[in-house]
């Protein structure tokens, strides 16, 4: 099974954009030269996987950040000029086909996370909380099905962000042999 | 001015009770013998507040738990039989009458917290964050009025709890969010 995980950015109060999506407020803690492991990270993800309003998004940012690596986009309508390594696909599940010996990334948003968490795809939640109070915004979480964590990591940085990463317990390997449709 | 802490105990994704106000599911989380430094912190603590359904709440798990703590609960309602030092107060300005110099936990729930946030007077966020997605339930935060934090203090226990602690910044401008958090 395909080891998808959640890599986000958040705040406390668990926003990961402002209520138009803006993600600007995360750049006073980008320390120069320090990039909280993101080269690290981002050398052990074999795919990509988005929905379309993150995907709007990040082509709004400038030149495609990913051409390295396949992405996949959850979207229902076509996706005109995309870059190289780029996929419009219809569903979590489609997402992951042929992908079973890879690691995801989830970039986002929440709404694809939940289709990912409906059929227990979730293999790691990597989370980075900003040290404030966003106050309103799109959550980090919606409402979901309950799910048993594993902390494996947590770490704090001069910038006052803290990392966690957590394994979901439920879907670990003892548990590989159940179809994850079924489960 | 009263020195007021949010300490609480929530999940991931951010619930601090199930939809009913349940908290048995923290219950696993206890390991016998460690208090995980309730105690040390109750010992700083010279005045509590919360909302009427918390307090109706902890009357209704047994005794009651301050017994040497002045309580306060803000309320539009009498309170029959109360314990000892347990009194009704109308606002959460009213609830830190004549506490300047005290440290106060406000206990719950998230309404009130909610009326302590936009009259700026929660100086402390202490949570204890159990590794589980709950999936639904009472919002550790509502939407509210940004804020600067800084970490103070990041800790895991062996059980897998990770515990928090920020202070809101001293100077929180309406356009705080355009200026970095200083630590």
């Amino acid at each position: 099974m395909a080891e998808v995980v959640y890599y986000v950015a958040a705040s406390v109060d668990g926003y990961i954009a402002t209520p138009d999506g803006a993600v600007d407020w995360l750049s006073p803690f980008h320390t120069a030269g320090e990039d909280h492991g993101y080269a690290a990270f981002l050398a052990t993800i074999g795919g990509i996987v988005m929905g379309r309003r993150t995907y709007d998004q990040v082509r709004g940012f400038g030149p495609w950040p990913y051409t390295a690596i396949d992405c996949r986009v959850v979207t229902s309508r076509p996706l005109p000029e995309a870059p190289d390594r780029v996929t419009p696909v219809a569903s979590p599940v489609e997402a992951l086909a042929g992908w079973a010996d890879r690691r995801v990334w989830l970039v986002g948003g929440t709404t694809l996370l939940d289709g990912f968490r409906a059929a227990k795809l979730v293999r790691e939640y990597h989370v980075f909380v900003m040290p404030l109070l966003l106050g309103a915004g799109v959550p980090l979480f919606h409402a979901g099905p309950p799910a048993h964590l594993r902390l494996v990591r947590v770490d704090s940085l001069p910038s006052g962000v803290v990392e966690f990463r957590y394994r979901v317990a439920d879907a670990e390997p003892d548990d590989a042999m159940d179809s994850p449709a079924s489960s």
